[in-house]
């Protein structure tokens, strides 16, 4: 039996606990939550009565002997700091997506995950969708031949200026580092980088409040470059409705289009290189087989990732998502985010000292500048610790 | 009766010629023809026998009272030169797109037409498709209401090096001043510019040669900003089969798909704007009316084009493509390429003495480089006259 603590029951922290609380993780059971805020652990109390240990300092719990796993859901800012505890203290860690803000952090997490020999994992919860999965799958498996371009248009992360407005740590750079790509787009970014690797070269335009009163992005579009010559863009905002959440990949073997739950293929008899080289004609037709792949409802992969983890430490099963993969996609939205700072393409690796500083600077006008906005200081929780559906993949 | 003279005649202008003398246009006939290939005059003799006049020099066609309007498809080019000399002989001008392959020279066109006070349109045939007047028609209406973002992946332009060998001033910069976005995409520009006006900064990736032996871009990215804060993506390539043709349009009442030749439109009760700012939740369930209009296949635009041209000189019906249409597609182009260039932003109005200055040392540079391509140096056209179709609409 895997026994795990919740640190920082907002959202999704809440959702978790309730779900190990209720059993719904084989061989993983909750035995202790911590918040720094006391209203949030008198929920817990009442919740989950004295069946768990409740702390409000995690330096405190983690002088204890109660748990194996620490699974952190609290902003992200806090995220390598408290892992890093951990695994000085020889505990498991699951963290939350983003791992950190920036990639030097959780380059720093990831060593000394090593170091302790403990497991660390991240919450890409979306990795566990079989639409992805397959979609994966495929393009391994060479379905699609060489890759030439990706389009995802993933701006289905709508939200209110109320949702801005329920935490102070929202949508700022000092409480979260960055808008849509660091909060609502960790998963599409892993996704994107799971499924067709990292790019060599990254330019973005990320259009600060443009939607919302806030005063980080709420619109971001990242163009990317691979070395075989492949382009990719991804579109996204929190503030169209309704959305799109659609994504196009296109290879030498035909072209695979996700939307609505659907996987759609569209493919070649023969490998498109050589039709154009060796075609006598300009414009030839050629004959294309689509295939049409539905998906069921599955079990809210949140689950699923907190039951490999679990599986892992247990019976050794292998990692859906290790923490390394924490560096990948933040390295994306770290690069686009320096892109559109310096109005210019950056190449990967990029500069991670140069995006600290830029960042710190973003900071510190942040606090230095204008009116602070209306926002109250508390966060709302839903009660019924089920709001982890805002991060289901949504068609 | 409106007399017609085509100058060039290969793949475009072959079709033209042939749509007039079948009688296709009303009001209309082909009374001249010229091409400065004297195999090309042959064909023409044989079809057209004798009820035609020939001419291997353009000018000495204008020395003649045998036509009221001149058709320019010889390559883009000669567009503006042949253009400006028919304006100061009185003739009235239908140009093949693009109007010409700097802005700068499109700008004198359009000078020269109103000098002469003689009809100059282009042959934006694509603008005479349904489906793309009914979303301009809703968009004007305010339909989607204020819009936020325009994507269009449009990379059905699929094309073999055969294509581009077929004649020697294809996708050179000598020849034709560029690759996809001078030649394949004029249409989808123009569609986009005359739908969505125009953007206010351009940013554009444009690949030269990643698909094909051509040493101008077979593939580009398009970033465009509005005024409003609006953002556009516009992607093509010449090198992936099957292509897409897809627009999703968002705005403040909701969001329009075209493809595959059908028009979703996903509308909103209430402006997102207001749900957006007075909300009490965090991530809304809006009701979403879906509608879906389907378009049958259609006469071809380009004899439609050619209809309101004569219409518009025969009765003053409204040019569907007036002469300085042919500026805003093409300064976005123009734009797209500076950038992509200079590896920065650019800002409209540009600077079209700098991008003529870049432009002429491509084409320097073109002429000084390296090993030339193994070209044939006649272009091979369709024999029936009806290769027009590589210009529709294609979903």
């Amino acid at each position: 039996m895997v026994r795990i603590a919740v640190i920082g029951i907002g959202n999704m922290g809440r959702a978790h606990a309730v779900n190990l609380f209720k059993g719904e993780v084989e061989g993983a059971t909750l035995t202790c939550v911590c918040d720094t805020d006391k209203e949030k652990i008198e929920w817990a109390k009442e919740t989950f009565k004295e069946k768990v240990a409740y702390f409000e300092d995690y330096k405190e719990m983690f002088k204890t002997n109660l748990f194996d796993l620490v699974l952190i859901a609290t902003p992200h800012y806090d995220h390598p700091t408290i892992a890093i505890d951990a695994f000085k203290a020889g505990f498991h860690v699951l963290t939350e997506k983003p791992a950190g803000v920036d990639v030097e952090s959780v380059r720093k997490m990831n060593l000394y995950s090593i170091v302790s020999g403990k497991t660390f994992s991240i919450m890409y919860n979306q990795r566990t969708d079989s639409l992805f999965q397959t979609l994966k799958y495929y393009i391994d498996l060479g379905v699609l031949g060489e890759i030439k371009r990706t389009v995802w248009i993933i701006n289905n992360w709508y939200r209110t200026q109320y949702y801005y407005d329920s935490a102070t740590w929202r949508a700022s750079w000092n409480g979260e580092g960055g808008g849509a790509l660091i909060n609502q787009c960790p998963h599409n970014l892993d996704i994107w980088q799971w499924i067709m690797g990292m790019p060599d070269k990254i330019s973005a335009h990320c259009n600060e409040g443009l939607f919302h009163k806030i005063g980080v992005e709420d619109d971001a579009t990242i163009y990317a470059e691979y070395k075989n010559g492949a382009s990719a863009v991804f579109i996204t905002s929190t503030g169209e409705y309704p959305g799109t959440n659609r994504l196009e990949i296109s290879g030498t073997m035909g072209k695979a289009v996700a939307e609505d739950g659907v996987l759609k293929l569209f493919l070649l008899d023969e490998n498109e290189k050589k039709i154009r080289f060796e075609s006598n004609e300009s414009m030839p037709t050629e004959k294309v087989t689509p295939i049409t792949i539905s998906f069921k409802e599955e079990k809210d992969g949140h689950i699923l990732l907190l039951q490999n983890v679990v599986n892992h430490i247990e019976k050794g099963e292998e990692l859906i998502a290790p923490g390394v993969e924490g560096i990948r996609g933040l390295t994306i939205s770290n690069a686009a985010y320096l892109s559109a700072w310096t109005k210019k393409e950056v190449k990967l690796p990029f500069d991670e000292k140069k995006f600290n500083r830029y960042l710190n600077k973003k900071k510190t006008l942040e606090l230095l500048g204008g009116k602070k906005r209306n926002r109250k200081s508390e966060e709302k929780s839903e009660d019924n610790g089920e709001y982890s559906a805002r991060w289901k993949v949504r068609w």
